[in-house]
């Protein structure tokens, strides 16, 4: 089972203007809303890939109820805690008339009690002795300590031998791989925001930064890069995985998607794409494989991009874009 | 009993921002959530003024039961009928550290079906047999017709004396008129864009616009010019209303407070600041004292703009601004 850790979640709502103008009246020309997080998109790409997939996190409030309904009705085991607080929300601000990212606003999270914390980690730990893999996703929200990766890492630890994946940033990142997770996956803005990386490239940064991450514990880290790919640099080798053809889309939640690929991989769960033909054998990256873990994973990221909402995949469009997916190993003196 | 229409309502949410930074992901500090739309302001300000008051309209969905629920604990007797669709929301985007009006983002209305509006119809009908005063205000939810409010003015007139307001634009604003309504309060833009108002001065242009509404039909038109305060063009005479003292603040419900002040002094209902020592005696329009109607429901409108939220208005406040509005009569050849 994989069980996917979300902290923060949020209803996500997409806005469609035809021009974001400021300090005006705008008709809103379609609005999408869906349960969102990106522990909660990391569960629905992995169970949209047939996975057997648990979420837990704390949620409350009629968006709570919400947001418990939607995950338990895209086939994922739901196993949130409830708090007295109401879940947040995100909105995207998408213009028709003009291209490029969405204006995201971000609410900031209910505050979490201790005795909300308190009973989160116990329903945690008996809910992290049945996985395989663990994967924690997202900020923290207030009332939360900082550690929080690091106490359920511990806690996993504790009772079970399944793989730890962590997605964040800033203090909660550096204090998880203290803790020693299996893999961690920043992006780009968060690996340089929680390390004193330095290099005269990007790439040289990106190892640089993936190195000192290992220095505090981590085993493996794997950076996502956008547009231009990932980085991985684990026990086995360093690893950069690169697009030959990049869909038009939208990239929010690609991450979270490649997270959950990484996440089938660690235990060599296939992708359901591959089970008909058996073609596209998911990599066991905890054996070694990083190369195929990375095709598989990077795949998901790029059918991610090409649907319509953070958190969907079609898993045979992942199966074809794995194929366009380049893996090179990147040799020479390690960072 | 005052009786507000809402057809379109919605669950007003404001974000506070540092600063609307297109294409950025940005940090929402602070978020208010509440339930609106104006004919639901209008309510709340005539309520808090201890009127007796009904709010009808149509309402849907979890964010309708929560709009619901918020009238009826605000002293208002909820009425509203519901829908199948989900009720909207609209977001109100302020940035803190840049000056201006907020942004504002407005869903579309839920589709009402034919079977919804003529359930309505009926349920208006018994409604406005009750009422003393009928305001009908804001948008039409797409499914209802154009002449909605020209239907909802005839129904009334089929079983009771009320007065009746009306506060929309466009299309709407000029089928209304048709009907005969005693009073409407289009703003300088809803004005403008219904009539074909020709003229020298900005006032000159006001003064020829709510003529032509009342060529249309309308007894008389109140017109809300933001700071500048507003012009009554009524079969009494004509007035206008200017502001000595404005407050600085949240603009957004400071016409819906203008409303609910003419809709107080439409049957000579005194705000409730008035009680204690009578020397605020609200005027009559219905009897031709329109000085004393326009300096209670200017005072409402500039409690109104000092109040945190639209819809929220303290009379005793208001009943001190109103004591600093300026009426003039003016007078000279009717336009």
């Amino acid at each position: 089972m994989i069980l996917t850790v979300t902290l923060n979640p949020a209803i996500d709502v997409t806005y469609y203007v035809d021009e974001l103008v400021r300090q005006a009246g705008l008709r809103v020309t379609r609005v999408l809303e869906r349960s969102g997080g990106k522990g909660v998109n990391v569960a629905r790409v992995a169970a949209a890939c047939a996975a057997d997939v648990a979420a837990t996190g704390l949620t409350g409030g009629r968006r709570g109820q919400q947001l418990r309904a939607d995950v338990a009705e895209a086939g994922i085991h739901e196993e949130f805690c409830r708090i007295k607080g109401e879940t947040r929300r995100t909105v995207n601000i998408v213009e028709t008339e003009r291209p490029g990212l969405p204006t995201e606003l971000r609410e900031p999270g209910p505050p979490i009690s201790q005795a909300e914390w308190d009973h989160f980690r116990k329903r945690f730990k008996s809910l992290a002795a049945e996985a395989d893999v663990v994967t924690m996703s997202g900020s923290l929200p207030p009332g939360v300590p900082a550690d929080a990766y690091a106490t359920l890492i511990s806690v996993t630890r504790s009772v079970s031998a399944a793989k730890v994946i962590v997605d964040t940033g800033g203090e909660p990142l550096r204090l998880a791989c203290a803790a020693g997770p299996d893999l961690v996956k920043p992006n780009e803005a968060e690996l340089l925001g929680a390390t004193a990386a330095d290099g005269r490239t990007r790439l040289d940064r990106v190892l640089a930064g993936a190195a000192g991450l290992r220095d505090l514990g981590a085993a493996a880290v794997v950076v996502s890069l956008g547009s231009s790919g990932s980085v991985a640099v684990t026990p086995d080798g360093r690893w950069r995985a690169s697009h030959t053809a990049i869909p038009g889309g939208n990239p929010v939640g690609a991450g979270d998607a490649l997270v959950a690929g990484l996440a089938l991989s660690a235990v060599g769960i296939r992708a359901a794409g591959s089970r008909a033909d058996g073609s596209w054998a998911a990599g066991n990256w905890a054996a070694g494989n990083w190369a195929q873990a990375l095709r598989q994973a990077s795949g998901l990221a790029m059918a991610s991009v090409l649907a319509a909402s953070a958190g969907e995949v079609d898993p045979a469009a992942a199966k074809r874009f794995a194929e366009h997916v380049r893996i090179r190993e990147i040799r020479g003196a390690k960072a």
